[in-house]
């Protein structure tokens, strides 16, 4: 709350002065959403936002989204001005340069105080669904006394043009996530010109169509935005939406309100003026002392409350239980039954699809890891993803553990990013494999964001069949082993597919994709080991009987094929050792020794995957035999599509041939 | 329109007995769709949609698209009754068999009459936006007389729920696309059930919100179905959305109206009921000889007003114009304009970024090129996309040629890929090559459908500097090469941009992307030829003085780097060959013997790309030194960016130098 003597006004033109210095300094960077959003800000940081500017990890904290991220600089001020330790007055200094805690976009991994990474539009508001999940999710299991928070985000023009907007917006009205509250920075303005040149979007209506609870206001009253939060607080069973009607660059003589004062820098004649406006220090990178107070005052508001938080915690008996989850540690027996069930699995010794061994994976992963919350974009019953744990989790039922996310794949995704960053949840999807072109922005996001969640993509080649190349994936795996800091499955069998949810599990700090067949595949793992094999990426499935002449590696349901170009070459004469490869990542990460053991050094070599060549040439180098498709698939039954696109353990045994 | 002893329920119900023949032959298919849609299909077929079933490619024929791709058996049925060459009844009895015309979603690529590729999501309501502002395009200029039809949309619940599809309604209500009119199958259920455990959108509102037209009917009344049309078709100034009420799995006595109806087969007994319920023959693959009539006559009635359009095209003067622009030949004078374009930039010989050279090039294209149609996603002035040959394209001028496509990347290049498949415009839109990630499904889309289009992705690197990683791609060139039939260029200097523009122009069955730097790069091809090096994907930039001892390779804005490398290697006593790679996709289908000649055998190769390895390998063998990014970027100022990631010249020289 702002002191008597230091208005709304004056705290958020602190902001705005710290704003257009840091711009100006970096000479590149956005000053129209700072200026145009400061008011608000103010109002939300200073009277609702519930936060300890000195605990910044405190699990009970309100999120804050900046989902128009390119506005970073209304960020770092907010963090600076209350205190966090994270933003110095140094680092609003280097604001856009190299190793500082102020990048141009705000970034989770770098800054504290930030909750997630944004920039590419519309993320913002689609990961803070997955928040807001995630609070009424352990509110579930905590209660009240231990989770009871808001998600609040602003907003802008450009988020509510991106498709994954409606995917959020729908996903949110549908959950009924009262604790979510968007504040929509309505400045009708963006790069090309006024919003006007591309959109006749009436926004109010769209979210009321989706049944959010809506309010217009003036972005700049800050009683105005003060009611607006009240009464948003008040409708606890409806997300909500303030269109809050901004001026862009406010307070800039000439740029205020056109297209151009979204970027910056402003000209040294502007920004002059707009200092001027509005009697901003005329010392760059300072802050009025009694401004500063009131602002750190703002910063330790809620310590008290943070405190008993604590208290409350320490007594509640569910301390130990609680952290374990919001650290993203394991509870005890999941290796134990892991090993269980690889054991029962090899012994099986049946043909089944991946899937469905991933869908066994999860019945018995999500029966001891409370935490995990699956899903599906409307394709439940085809990822196998649902399990008997798993009830479905919504505003009749916030205690279940499955999210029906419709048909919005990006959206699951990035809700699946901001339940894994809110922390205490620890979330995996499904879909088909060939969706995850829809889904690209967010999966990359959480890759940088290094938000812990398995994507479950089923459906993983020409195997499926009938369907045809739309659904047919053909270069989806390449092209996600080609991003960094995404771990990509694709195992072979029964046994494979429990080590690679074992590893995906272990992964704190990135993503993982499940490619999945929809086909049934042969064992290849029938020998029990405790040892996660899949842990190193690739290993010797089957070693050549004698000296290997040459080296089969195979992936997920083309394992199966070099198994049997093995045995068809053995009766040619020819020594083949087999080598499964499952996650090409990991296989990397292990020691050029360990690599060149397993390809077994200058040994000629052919790799079979359905899927493109484009990567495999820097495992089988380009002397390489490759057995897989070059183009596009085709609708058939999955036998016929095999044969047409020659992919066989006789073409193969040919390929191999031809380099022993 | 049908006779009076046969009437609407009679024609649907030959639609659902196909349906329910075929995929019951099958073993596999959507019978839910052409169940529940089958009435109100028909009225649009037989009372509005202007086709002639023996001219598939009249140009001014109504579009229809089958959004909701899975009931691909409803257009199959369609095309098969009113007299489609392309689907006789074999293809009907074939259908999802390898090399049928009858594939288990529509493919245009496969069966004359479909209009375009279907079965992803959402993607149909979007193209649709391009065939409805190419037809506006067109009209404008060719006249009444030649271009005046309507775009049909059938879209499902799924298609709605996509983000795309929010992209497309808002687009689409913004330009008031008065001949877009979609019928949207209000059935309320999707595959993990009804609707209600995903969505509680009311869609109406959501298209009046992006003020569209809008009615709701019960979609099993011909009668209610033809007024509403007629009502759409009346409303000239808006597109039209027309919620039917439908039964889904309309007939089936257990399955109607339940998620299980979407998929099939039904069990036997099902369809045995389905078939006593509606009367449908007892043989299979059979049509009741007055109803294949009635639907005949329907593939007939436009057939005079076809042979009159035929006679006013060639009456009209513009025959040859409108027959070049709608094959996709270029005009006169495309070759000689790029020439003298590529003779001046090497005769400048100045540095400039490559998006700043495509703009320059798009400059002349545009000029003599009229079909071309620019636009971006809300980043002109970056993008370079505009010309001054090309204004703004909306409902206050559709003669103009430059799209202002929003926020909405996904949707741009479903649109462009509308466009395309309309024919008689060659579009090309704008975007950061970050954000391929939003729109990737709708580039798959186009390189399976073999659209022309080019999607410019201007900021191809670190080089982009202080936004940071979010926007700076790392993994993206790798990942759409990786995709079939897509074409990835990525220039080098200004005469490079130009030659990547003139093959991406003569591409008339697949997209292409160019991948454009912000930053400056120098000149490398200061030398004029009229040969377009660029075709052959890569190529001897700067040959090695004496016998070349190591291979350089570049990309983009690193052959600077390499020509750099090669002075200072040459310094040191090593004689280097510069390789300019603009295009790994075309590189790949030259001969072997080019390919060689090129990478200098088995010398030793090192590659520098500001992007990932991944993909590398083919071009300089697991041996050979790259120079890249093996992570994901920051935010910094591009020079501190290239030296902190260490792609340098010195960088490549060190790789040389561990090599010779």
């Amino acid at each position: 709350m702002s002191s008597p003597s230091v208005n709304n006004r004056d705290m958020a033109n602190a902001i705005r002065a710290l704003s257009t210095d840091a711009i100006e300094q970096a000479g590149i960077g956005h000053l129209g959403l700072p200026l145009g959003m400061a008011d608000a800000a103010t109002v939300l940081f200073s009277q609702f936002l519930k936060f300890d500017a000195s605990k910044p990890d405190w699990a009970d904290r309100d999120r804050f989204i900046l989902s128009a991220g390119h506005g970073s600089m209304l960020i770092y001020s907010l963090l600076h001005l209350t205190g966090y330790p994270s933003v110095s007055m140094e680092e609003i200094r280097n604001f856009r340069q190299l190793g500082s805690k102020t990048p141009g976009h705000p970034e989770n991994f770098v800054t504290e105080g930030v909750e997630t990474t944004t920039g590419p539009l519309g993320q913002g508001i689609a990961t803070a669904v997955g928040f807001a999940v995630a609070e009424r999710s352990m509110n579930a299991r905590y209660g009240d006394d231990l989770v009871d928070h808001y998600t609040y985000v602003i907003a802008g023009d450009g988020c509510l043009m991106e498709g994954i907007s409606q995917e959020a917006i729908a996903l949110a009205g549908h959950l009924k996530l009262g604790k979510l509250i968007v504040l929509f920075d309505d400045n009708a303005v963006t790069i090309d010109g006024g919003t006007d040149v591309a959109d006749s979007t009436d926004q109010c209506a769209r979210f009321a169509a989706s049944k959010w609870h809506v309010q217009a206001i003036d972005g700049h009253d800050p009683v105005a935005v003060a009611a607006a939060l009240t009464a948003a607080k008040a409708n606890t069973d409806q997300p909500s939406m303030i269109a809050c009607k901004t001026t862009i660059g406010f307070g800039a003589p000439t740029f205020a309100g056109q297209g151009k004062a979204h970027g910056g820098p402003y000209p040294a004649d502007e920004t002059a003026a707009l200092r001027e406006n509005l009697g901003l220090p005329k010392e760059r990178f300072t802050v009025v002392p009694e401004v500063l107070e009131a602002w750190r005052a703002v910063g330790v508001r809620a310590s008290d409350e943070r405190a008993g938080w604590e208290a409350s915690l320490a007594a509640s008996g569910k301390a130990d239980e609680f952290t374990r989850a919001m650290d993203g540690r394991l509870p005890a027996g999941v290796d134990e039954a892991v090993n269980a069930h690889k054991k029962a699995v090899s012994e099986a010794n049946k043909s089944d699809a991946t899937r469905k061994w991933s869908g066994a994976a999860l019945e018995v992963l999500t029966g001891i890891i409370p935490e995990m919350i699956g899903g599906s974009a409307d394709l439940t019953g085809s990822n196998n993803t649902r399990t008997s744990h798993t009830s479905a989790l919504n505003s009749s039922d916030w205690a279940g553990r499955y999210m029906h996310y419709g048909v919005r794949e990006h959206g699951m995704a990035a809700a699946m990013n901001g339940m894994a960053l809110h922390g205490g949840v620890f979330p995996y999807s499904g879909t088909f494999m060939a969706f995850a072109d829809y889904s690209r922005g967010a999966i990359r996001l959480g890759a940088l964001m290094e938000a812990p969640v398995v994507h479950v993509m089923t459906h993983d080649s020409i195997g499926l069949g009938e369907d045809g190349p739309t659904h047919q994936p053909v270069e989806h795996v390449a092209s996600l082993r080609a991003m960094p800091n995404l771990y990509v499955f694709r195992p072979c069998d029964g046994v494979e597919t429990m080590e690679a949810w074992q590893v995906a599990l272990g992964l704190r700090q990135s993503p993982s994709i499940m490619t999945l067949t929809r086909q049934g595949v042969v064992p290849a793992r029938i020998e029990h080991t405790d040892e996660n094999l899949v842990a190193k990426g690739g290993y010797i499935l089957r070693e050549a009987e004698g000296e290997a002449q040459i080296v089969l590696i195979g992936t997920g349901s083309e394992v199966g094929l070099a198994l049997e170009a093995q045995e068809l070459l053995k009766a040619k004469g020819v020594a083949a050792r087999v080598v499964s490869m499952p996650c090409m990542d990991l296989f990397f990460e292990q020691s050029e020794a360990y690599q060149s053991e397993v390809l077994g050094g200058s040994l000629p070599k052919v790799a079979t995957e359905a899927g493109v060549r484009f990567g495999w040439d820097a495992i089988i180098g380009t002397e390489g035999g490759f057995v897989g498709m070059t183009g596009f698939g085709a609708s058939a039954p999955a036998e016929d599509l095999y044969k047409h696109f020659n992919i066989t353990s006789e073409a193969v045994v040919e390929e191999a041939l031809k380099r022993v």
